[in-house]
């Protein structure tokens, strides 16, 4: 159960969260924080959260909990704002994609990891963004990652963790260059090749023929080419090392697909085809 | 209406057309046509299909309308079981996804393209397989192209329209290498894509978890490595120059993405992105 939750950035996220602690009855009075008042007094009317406040660190002074739920790049101005504003025993958690740089922007601001910070991660989203896609039950059965470093205090741990709990996730705790690898590995490299895919069929000359010509397996490849754009910069440029890895890796093993088109060779394609086709039904079944 | 329809290789295309046309009251009688008894009694049993004959020829001989709906490598053989039994009048097409592999095929066997073949291709499917996934639906406004060459019959033609129409499907009539091309930017090679990064992720020392991190969008996209490897493999065998000079337009592009995040270049990252997202939301809306 939590007094004051405050959320800074009340987006896809930070609204869902919002809207599923509610609905679980875990917190007794959720605060908004941001810099549009126009935007929060919406998620207000909208029933996402209870009250708002533009000014961040009145925004966290009364909170028992508040969670960073901005882009990547903007999380070190945050941190800026609402450094020394929090009252003695609440706890800070984010919500981004990107660990390592967190972690990063955190030490940088306030001079060490402080122990009642907690790195999180919800893998869960869609393709939309702002507070008007939230839905209570975007993390149902969904992973939360958590990131804690040396020295992270393990009751804020456990707070963070009950609070995603609340919310109907599944909660786990890996490292961060682990975290930031994996992730690299299954969102963030799928969202450059959707990306790319799109931009670079959208540059032909018979664009249009070959969006109407795209069947259901095209729209669902490319759905994730609908995320924000500010959002995905921001992880490219915080997860820079791992994103170029992973993309590197995954270009290699493309050109020997390619390599094997160009050669005709009908056993190799199976047998690459056959393995995807296994390991998908066996994770994903 | 169609008399009597026989369809070679009852799988989730042919097996999803006879649901159709049963349901729409197009034909009086479809006949299943295939090697494997067993697989097609069950198909007869499943009520897809009225009888079934493992006979190419005498599976032919009465029908009005024969569709051959088999992997592309096999188009070739079912021809020759065919070629000649055929009554008068009636029209021969197919389903399958290279137009100008299957128009080959028919020359070869046929010493030329009969004014009764109808090359065709419908823009529909599931990553599943088998007569027991078809359904009445799956051709519900989606597209089908026809691709008639020089010769082909137009009454042929329109009866072949009039049987997918009766389907539900739209169909657009285009010519064979622009066929072959757009639909190896549009689905084959975001088949290899997908493919690629499941076969590239499996082979990784911690693909458990790499899989169990995996959210939503991940699933979305790696939806069509679940598609039948061996009806992919004669894709790429039989559209394999449209397919690599779209593989290699593709990693040009992909390419300048990976410079971007590789050199910090957050405009250009915001620009390909944005981009990619406003020609998604366009044409997805």
């Amino acid at each position: 159960m939590i007094e004051h939750l405050s959320i800074i950035g009340v987006g896809l996220i930070g609204g869902s969260l919002a809207l599923a602690l509610k609905r679980a009855g875990y917190c007794r009075r959720i605060t908004g924080v941001g810099r549009d008042a126009g935007r929060l007094q919406g998620a207000v009317a909208a029933g996402v959260v209870d009250d708002y406040e533009t000014d961040f660190a009145a925004g966290v002074a009364d909170a028992d909990m508040v969670l960073v739920a901005v882009p990547l790049n903007s999380c070190s101005d945050v941190f800026e704002k609402i450094r020394g504003r929090l009252k003695a025993g609440a706890v800070l958690t984010d919500a981004s994609s990107a660990k390592g740089s967190v972690i990063d922007d955190v030490r940088r601001v306030f001079g060490k990891v402080p122990a009642n910070f907690v790195p999180g991660h919800p893998i869960a989203g869609t393709e939309k963004s702002g507070y008007e896609s939230a839905f209570a039950e975007l993390f149902q059965r969904r992973r939360v990652i958590l990131t804690p470093v040396a020295g992270t205090d393990a009751g804020a741990v456990a707070r963070v963790r009950a609070m995603w709990e609340a919310a109907g996730a599944i909660v786990e705790i890996t490292d961060v260059a682990h975290h930031d690898r994996v992730l690299a590995s299954t969102s963030h490299l799928p969202h450059m090749l959707a990306f790319g895919l799109v931009d670079s069929l959208a540059k032909q000359d018979d664009v249009e023929e070959i969006f109407r010509f795209a069947a259901g397996g095209f729209r669902d490849f490319t759905r994730i080419a609908g995320a924000d754009p500010v959002m995905w910069r921001d992880i490219c440029l915080r997860n820079r090392d791992a994103i170029l890895q992973a993309m590197k890796l995954y270009q290699a093993d493309l050109n020997e697909l390619q390599a094997a088109i160009e050669a005709g060779d009908a056993d190799t394609l199976l047998k690459i085809f056959g393995r995807a086709k296994a390991a998908r039904d066996k994770f994903n079944g």
